[in-house]
């Protein structure tokens, strides 16, 4: 189990940690670290909500210089909604982090998730940064450490890794991510670290992320319950420990190592998903046949955010008239007689009408861990994957119970 | 009690009823009409689903003609991708309600709810308006007959009625409706059918229904679920039987009329939330300060449909950061630091942060029936009214059930 774990260490010339240093009343790790020994490129993607913690002000910066050398992430309080203090405390977890490391404060790129609108204890985090530095190591049990630290409500750490060769150089990527567990007053946070030992230019870096988070089933392409967090991130530290050319141009390397990139980041999401608040399935959502890719985004987010399809998957209901619901309420061009719709591999829908299905047959299909949904525009060549999951009676407890 | 469903044969002229054709296997109510005794003007307005029932296809082009005598609705089977026998279907049961009440099919606007799918049993239906017809009548127990046979899983009938002075000409306006009962394979659909004695030029009645239903937390501010319907219709029936001169353009007479339009409609939109699937609690949201309307209604919808604020309200926990956050991934501008949020009155958010509220105090001004929500975006004067429903295990109970 721990060597599951083994993840943002596997790259050479990175260390990891984590800790409890008090910030969660259970007494849970809430603190992690990971550094690299030495330069690396910093590529980072943020929440498009409007409204952000200040570590996404901050970490925005960061990105923005595309340097660094950590990431000090903090779980029990998110530091959103806290003013002129939590910038200060979200520089000042930085300072705390760099001086230990020998770095500068700007090196270092601030994560938090947890309660809203409670100030950081920002001492706890310093005497935390204090004991976990020297701490900081390679491996599975210093990894398995990091991915817990990160985690609120999640019940799994998730966490994987890749190898790509470029060249002659063997080149590892490894990440750890926590997903959408939120209890009153938390909200959901999706968080993705991953390191790399490739060299690699910046600009290639935050290209490669981009489409990595944007690709089929990765980080842009799942939700839980269709709500954005304030703190949303997902950051990747590139050393090139790993020697070599660095990859400085859309070449074949950098197709070779973005493709690995996408796929950890895919792989990272769909442990986010399989551990979506109450959920008891992923639902898969493919729609192809769609004028533009950006409609077979709109149609297959329609779907999978659906209140309706939601609860139709969790009562293994093959329920296609909500599947064609969803797509027709979406803002993608859709033709009903070009529409064909198909649950676990069985057309339910063709041309406008229902086909002969078996019920029986679909709903049992739609018992397994994962419920493929196919959406066939019939319009065009776009297309798009996407995973949501269903929606239970255990979301509503688990974020209608009142705690505070 | 049927007197508070004495409704759209209020206004004179109008004659209308309801009863069991065989549709529903319950028994229950399934075939209602409503009759002009003379031409009247018909304005209705549909769903903006791309995938659409044959009735709103085939109502679409009443619409365009502008001018009708009936309505004619059955509840049980929507009409809903059944392709060219479902239009057939549709005009047929316009042509049996057209014969029976001496009138052209095209007069007559055909309204299906229920399971989708499945085709109408057209002749269960033509005997059932061959039976209907004879009986129509105005008053009390005409009318709750008539809102009852257009229900499917709805709780209670919806009716309401207002009247207005124009000059010295006294209108009356009623309308029933239905509203989002879903149970597997069923759809939600919101149905509207409102009547009035009033003279009115066509455009004048299409501009005044196209307003009422914009209205503040009216018919196309209101959600339960964010899920459209292939079928959502409201229409009305003009049939200047209170004599007086027509409503030709946009003066004072059409002001009173367009507002008592639109009163009625957020009485029944109320209605229709207030028996929202599994709801306990009317969440209406007002915002204020946004750069337009149009943004003013993008942050609203965003509260209002979001499962965690939703969950919260349901939970009873004042859960700002929720709120915050819905506004913030809306598409609507938002400046953090000029957002106010209060809860039942009580400012909880001002300026970027928390207020020192009582959270117990507003958790326990959430026990109401209603729980009204204020966001201040402080940047404009664009506003909006929008009303929701909490979300519930009885929503996923309702939904998630298998039945077929």
């Amino acid at each position: 189990m721990p060597d599951d774990l083994y993840s943002v260490t596997r790259p050479a010339g990175f260390r990891a940690g984590g800790l409890a240093c008090g910030i969660k009343k259970s007494g849970r790790p809430d603190l992690a670290m990971i550094v690299s020994d030495g330069p690396a490129r910093l590529g980072a993607v943020f929440t498009r909500n409007a409204v952000v913690g200040a570590p996404v002000i901050v970490g925005r910066r960061r990105a923005r210089r595309a340097s660094g050398r950590a990431i000090v992430c903090n779980s029990g309080v998110a530091n959103v909604a806290t003013g002129h203090r939590g910038l200060d405390d979200a520089e000042a977890m930085c300072l705390a982090a760099a001086t230990a490391i020998d770095a500068k404060a700007s090196d270092v790129l601030p994560c938090s998730t947890g309660v809203i609108g409670q100030p950081l204890p920002i001492e706890a985090i310093r005497r935390g940064i204090g004991q976990l530095a020297p701490q900081l190591a390679a491996g599975p049990d210093a990894d398995a450490a990091t991915a817990r630290a990160i985690l609120t409500t999640d019940l799994v750490p998730k966490a994987a890794w890749r190898t790509v060769k470029l060249g002659r150089t063997d080149v590892t990527l490894g990440g750890i991510a926590k997903g959408s567990g939120m209890i009153a007053p938390n909200m959901a946070t999706m968080l993705g670290f991953i390191t790399t030992d490739a060299a690699i230019a910046p600009a290639m870096l935050r290209r490669a992320l981009r489409e990595a988070v944007n690709a089929d089933a990765s980080f842009n392409r799942i939700s839980v319950d269709s709500d954005t967090s304030t703190s949303d991130t997902v950051a990747v530290l590139a050393n090139g420990a790993a020697g070599g050319a660095a990859i400085a141009s859309a070449g074949r390397h950098f197709a070779r190592f973005g493709d690995a990139l996408a796929d950890l980041c895919r792989d990272l999401a769909y442990q986010v998903i399989a551990d979506g608040e109450g959920a008891e399935h992923v639902i898969r959502v493919t729609v192809t046949g769609a004028r533009s890719d950006r409609d077979a985004l709109r149609a297959a987010r329609s779907v999978a955010d659906s209140p309706l399809v939601k609860t139709a998957v969790h009562g293994g209901d093959p329920n296609w008239g909500r599947l064609v619901m969803a797509v027709g309420k979406s803002a993608a061009k859709v033709d009903p007689a070009r529409l064909s719709v198909s649950i676990g591999g069985a057309r339910v829908f063709h041309a406008g009408e229902p086909t002969d299905f078996d019920p029986a047959a679909v709903s049992r299909a739609m018992g397994g861990r994962e419920v493929p949904i196919a959406i066939d525009l019939g319009l065009g060549e776009g297309r798009c994957e996407y995973l949501g999951c269903d929606l239970s009676r255990d979301y509503i407890r688990i974020n209608a119970d009142y705690t505070t």
